[in-house]
């Protein structure tokens, strides 16, 4: 949808499938295998050959001709298009239930995203650790912004508060929003917005239940 | 990509986007109105108007000419389409941070979806109540499963431990799963399995943030 209009054409599709494919790949590198055919990751993962390769040509993986993709040359590939090779420092807004499985998930530095900071107004919550993160009170955020050079936020409150926060982070200066909560957010061009839809997951299996 | 060959063909990525139509349909539905045109709907959803129009015509949704969408009409074409209409009864298996997280999401419940069980095997949290769900030892899955006639489970365990449950699953005759853990499951073909993929998110925001 000319989301990505200075960069090659990649659709959005591909690029919410180059995850999985770097799942496989890390634990396939990890035995010390050195190729990987599409048909054997369209086993792993459930998709079909032809899109894997394709995606993994879109993202320009190294293939050494008809025995494969290169394991490591293309975990590179995908690392580098993604900018998963750079560790993004994020913080998290929101230290409730949601917050705190986000802070747990140790994934998340494979994807180059480092959490270093929480953020909260509850009174129980502020001056805590989770999962080895500090919880700041939110009237922090400017200072802490500034001083940690935060870029990402990932916003875990409840809808009603979800807006005011994020004006807040705009007037901070932040340029990327990973927003969980289900309310569609007003900002400025400059600032990316990725908006996670619990239901839409939930729409899918319920098709697939009642098409079966 | 024929997931859904019984029915008309609809694509995953309409049955994804549903959902927001139906969030945003609820509300001016709460407010009174009566008619929404593709180009409304596009504004709160960020959706392009045309893409709307072709998905909502796709589920069935009745429209006055060129006035736009029956609201009250289109909130039944969707929910039909999905099996919202009826509530299914659900279950958690693994009461930590992101199952309690579940548990708290009130939203389920306009989405067809009742959770009534959750399943643990940690002390602290068998035969307790989170969000107002008892949590029963996953010894007893068997016995709720029958009793409470459930049919949807909802995996939030961690990935070592999903395999496992979901063979346990499967013998229990369970044939709809949503899948949290990050690792791919190996079900039966009768099976219907949604693997949730947090990391999907985090790719198509770092793509953006990179393309700016």
């Amino acid at each position: 949808m000319g989301l990505f209009s200075k960069k090659k054409q990649i659709s959005v599709q591909t690029i919410r499938r180059l995850p999985q494919y770097l799942r496989v790949l890390y634990s396939w590198h990890a035995y010390g295998r050195g190729l990987a055919s599409s048909t054997a990751l369209a086993d792993e993962t459930q998709i079909p050959a032809i899109v894997i390769k394709k995606d993994l040509q879109a993202v320009g993986a190294p293939s050494k001709m008809r025995a494969g993709f290169k394991i490591k040359g293309t975990i590179s590939a995908i690392e580098n298009f993604l900018g998963w090779d750079n560790l993004n420092k994020a913080f998290l807004i929101g230290a409730g239930h949601l917050g705190a499985a986000l802070l747990g998930f140790s994934g998340f530095k494979n994807h180059g995203l480092e959490i270093v900071a929480a953020f909260d107004t509850h009174p129980e919550r502020v001056g805590n650790e989770i999962h080895g993160v500090h919880v700041y009170h939110t009237a922090q955020l400017q200072r802490v912004i500034d001083e940690k050079k935060l870029k990402i936020a990932i916003l875990t409150v409840p809808g009603a508060a979800a807006q005011g926060i994020t004006d807040t982070l705009v007037a901070c200066g932040i340029k990327a929003i990973w927003n969980f909560a289900p309310v569609k957010l007003n900002v400025p061009a400059d600032v990316a917005v990725q908006q996670e839809d619990i239901a839409s997951g939930l729409a899918e299996l319920c098709a697939r239940l009642k098409s079966k």
